[in-house]
């Protein structure tokens, strides 16, 4: 039924949609051209070929996309292939060298080449140029911005695994001897590390049943009443 | 002299100069409402009376720029009052809770306000529409990365300085006896980690006249031939 549907109406909701298909191989000679005269292109990074091969890739698909999405907007299951896609290739970028501003600057950039085209093919319908341009390059905009959402992403889960990673290396209790404990405790002591760090302690002592526990604060850059506080309590319950 | 150049040259040379002077107060409006019926305008965060004051003098700012930047790109130095500007609204709103993309968004919805009144502006031109909105989306791009470049530098400084602070944590050197050291290793042991490993241990040993060096192995995660190698090595170089 849906199949039925969608053949009874292969007109391009869209002019863009048209201009896309129609014109793809122009759109595609523009792009390349003001990627490869903009000095963002890097040559050492990827390919000419390559990077044809990418841009047509993405121009075919988006007008599939728009077609199929029949004026939903970005978030629209329809999209959901460009943004695999688009995931794919900053990934790939990503490894090539590319920052996420430079890719998303490469979305955003075909946006000079559709729209010239745009206003030609629709030269006796500012009002239809004015819709079509603001509805693509605003498709264009989630699209750029989708490539560095991605980034964003993999740099906050570096971050929070780091500061996992750093709380366990923080928290060394060690069996220096029969029934004696060694903690070391460098850098700085927060609540949340002054915890863990006494959690870890406590364990220890009932794992081993240690009757000795040396808190080594050497490592302490600052003491201020805070961490003191940390230390005192940490001995407290040890006891 | 080039006071009196700039005052003998008061036509904008950018139409969308004109349109940013004159109908600015529409254009605010547009633009307000339509970032309060997108739903990504968070009442929380901001109040309406700041972001229409904080919108005013970006079109304000903007106008002046392009005005004085004269068909200069945003690299312009004319630009630099508004990259500041743009700095410091990010920093602000990230404060409030805005993430960078919602940032980027709210810069680059500028756009569907200034469009369709340019279009109107210059109804029987449409070339000069066509390179008024080119001219001007391209500005708003680089105006929204801007926002995002800052807040990946940020992100950048800290898994910069959380490396450098696990670097420190992992590697505590602990005199627990009269000429007795232990170091505990916790976690992942790359070669710059057991490069450091084994400087502070030697060191150590120099510095208490230690002649024993207990290596507590018993956080390593995994172990392979690497790790293995490495703390190989460190054990000779003790001897």
């Amino acid at each position: 039924m849906a199949d039925n549907t969608a053949q009874q109406t292969p007109t391009p909701s869209r002019r863009v949609v048209d201009l896309l298909q129609k014109r793809r191989d122009e759109l595609l000679n523009i792009w390349i051209k003001e990627r490869l005269d903009s000095g963002d292109f890097r040559e050492e990074l990827i390919s000419k070929k390559e990077l044809r091969h990418q841009s047509r890739q993405i121009i075919d698909m988006l007008a599939r996309s728009i077609q199929d999405a029949n004026e939903k907007d970005f978030d629209a299951s329809e999209f959901d292939e460009m943004r695999l896609f688009l995931n794919e290739i900053s990934r790939e970028r990503a490894v090539k060298g590319y920052t996420p501003i430079e890719n998303a600057t490469y979305i955003l950039s075909l946006r000079n080449a559709v729209i010239p085209l745009l206003a030609e093919e629709l030269e006796n319908n500012s009002e239809a140029v004015i819709s079509e341009t603001l509805y693509f390059t605003d498709l264009l905009d989630r699209m750029g911005l989708v490539m560095i959402e991605n980034y964003l992403r993999s740099r906050e889960e570096i971050i929070h695994q780091q500061r996992a990673d750093m709380m366990e290396l923080s928290t060394p209790v060690i069996k220096v001897w029969d029934k004696i404990l060694t903690l070391p405790v460098i850098g700085t002591l927060d609540s949340r590390r002054a915890q863990v760090m006494m959690e870890a302690l406590l364990q220890k002592i009932v794992d081993t049943g240690s009757t000795i526990a040396i808190l080594d604060i050497t490592g302490v850059r600052t003491m201020d009443t805070l961490v003191a506080n940390h230390l005192i309590k940490t001995v407290t319950a040890a006891r």
